[in-house]
């Protein structure tokens, strides 16, 4: 069990990582205006939020730019625009997909950069390419986080490997990704140890980063901290993909450090994520992402299912249950 | 940590009851069609649910009849139109609750009445209240829960001296009813503890019925199954009071005895949980009951805040935050 004193008091190693604008970005295609950006960086200043992640590093020449909103692309200068010259006041994430980020160009050395996190986003059987990229960033100055995506899909014996080879590397963290959201808190339970051992062994720390499929996205990121993660993935009412992610604002209410304030979130729901609901920017969850969370599948048809306004719940089981 | 057979395999004293009609006729005052009673029986009885709440044994003189569907009443002749002459198939429960319920003349011999369970209602200081109504029920030949409500505002010592008083009387289910939505996992684990160690000395069984205010219903079920609870309360879609409850969907894809299915509760929701929302009920998590859960309050100013449309979130905030 627990300690009730973990629950009632505070671990100061506690670290909340707002990524709306990244995972949120999955949803409007980053297409957020200046206006919003500059709130949302306002806003995790006030409400003590120790990291934001700005969006991705994607390939220009795998991504179009006239397709994407800049937070697909995060270009130094854009990000500058929101946070000023000199250092800025709370720590700046970008997201680097294996494969689709050419890391070796589009990310220059810390000292002349805003940023100081590169978010390492892998899976299972690309581990190797992301550990390149980690020392790419290593070398250039970077904090690094290695993310293992749809890790509820991977053999136990794959993820110990993987966590054996990161664990070599100068990565910072090691993030359990529930891409899927069909993780029971149970099972996370489980899953954490696992990597907790390689924490312990490689001294690194653990992250976690939670989708609302099952509507567990919040109890298992409370989940994953009581059993020794220590930083945190959350977005304001959980904006992301398809069924979207832990939200923020209560993240905010569970964590008792004093840094932490809930009100400059509400104030930020209240207008910002108000507007974007209104013009009809659509995640969270619905039965359809019930039905992939559970029978552990990407949520792809889910949020086709939803994209098209498809409101034939029946048929749309019937397709996930029958597809061979 | 739980045990992983558990959470693959399936415990056979699971069960699982429906609560759409009692809790989800809170929201709109128990005005159900006939035609959405008998689908959600037999929907029910597809899914394999064990036992189906119909609604409320409310005193005629405290409510006007006049003024509710007829499921806040559950007279025997109303239950019967729905299920049929003979044992109906599946068990039949009512609530009662404690002073809002003409018992001695409402409630006639179990050998009467389509009825199988009389669930009893009561708060931590009604406790004698709630024994003499499981009392008489037990002698007209009913099983008998008793719902301990709003326990997170309980003290823990008002809550062993309740389960010592009731644990002596001869009701068959104490639940744990976390009213306001306020506990995490973790708290409900250490509650649990206590409920089960009162159900071991005096051979009861413990529910769980969890209200999603925080988003954590589910999580809260599953977590008190894991801690021995036996007894689960869920709805269709979550439909009940305010942030609503445990979703029943999800619970058919956790427990994993065969004899619960899934799909007949997607043809359900597709049909008349989408018909209930289309005509304007309104229930489920929202900024706003966040805020009652997180601060162990009542959900009342949460719900009049929905039901009038308000949308201004950060006044409201504010209004819960500074009331003396």
């Amino acid at each position: 069990m627990k300690e009730i004193s973990s629950l009632m008091g505070y671990r100061k190693e506690i670290k909340l990582l707002d990524a709306t604008l990244r995972d949120g970005g999955l949803v409007n295609d980053f297409y957020f205006t200046d206006e919003f950006v500059k709130a949302l960086y306002d806003t995790n200043l006030k409400a003590g939020v120790d990291i934001m992640e700005f969006g991705y590093k994607a390939d220009k020449d795998l991504f179009d730019e006239d397709k994407f909103g800049k937070w697909k692309f995060c270009k130094d200068e854009d990000i500058r625009a929101i946070v000023g010259e000199g250092d800025p006041k709370m720590q700046i994430a970008v997201m680097a997909d294996v494969g689709r980020c050419n890391y070796h160009d589009d990310i220059i050395p810390k000292d002349e950069s805003p940023i100081d996190i590169i978010r390492v986003a892998t899976y299972l059987h690309t581990i190797p390419a992301a550990i390149d990229m980690i020392e790419d960033a290593v070398k250039k100055g970077y904090k690094t986080t290695c993310n293992i995506m749809a890790v509820s899909t991977g053999r136990e014996s794959s993820v110990v490997t993987a966590l054996d080879m990161i664990g070599q590397s100068p990565v910072d963290v090691i993030y359990i990704v529930d891409s899927y959201g069909s993780m029971y808190p149970e099972e996370l339970q489980r899953l954490a140890a696992v990597f907790m051992e390689a924490a312990d062994k490689y001294g690194k720390t653990i992250g976690i980063h939670a989708h609302n499929n099952q509507q567990l996205a919040f109890a298992n990121t409370i989940e994953a901290i009581g059993d020794g993660a220590n930083w945190a993935d959350a977005t304001y009412s959980g904006m992301g993909r398809g069924a979207g992610n832990c939200y923020m604002e209560c993240m905010l209410g569970f964590l008792n450090n004093p840094k932490y304030k809930i009100f400059p979130a509400v104030r930020f729901i209240d207008k910002y994520i108000r507007e974007l609901k209104e013009n009809g920017v659509v995640w969270g969850y619905d039965t359809q992402y019930l039905f992939t969370g559970l029978y552990n599948q990407h949520p792809r048809s889910a949020i086709a299912y939803t994209h098209k306004g498809r409101t034939d719940l029946t048929e749309y089981y019937k397709e996930v249950m029958t597809e061979d």
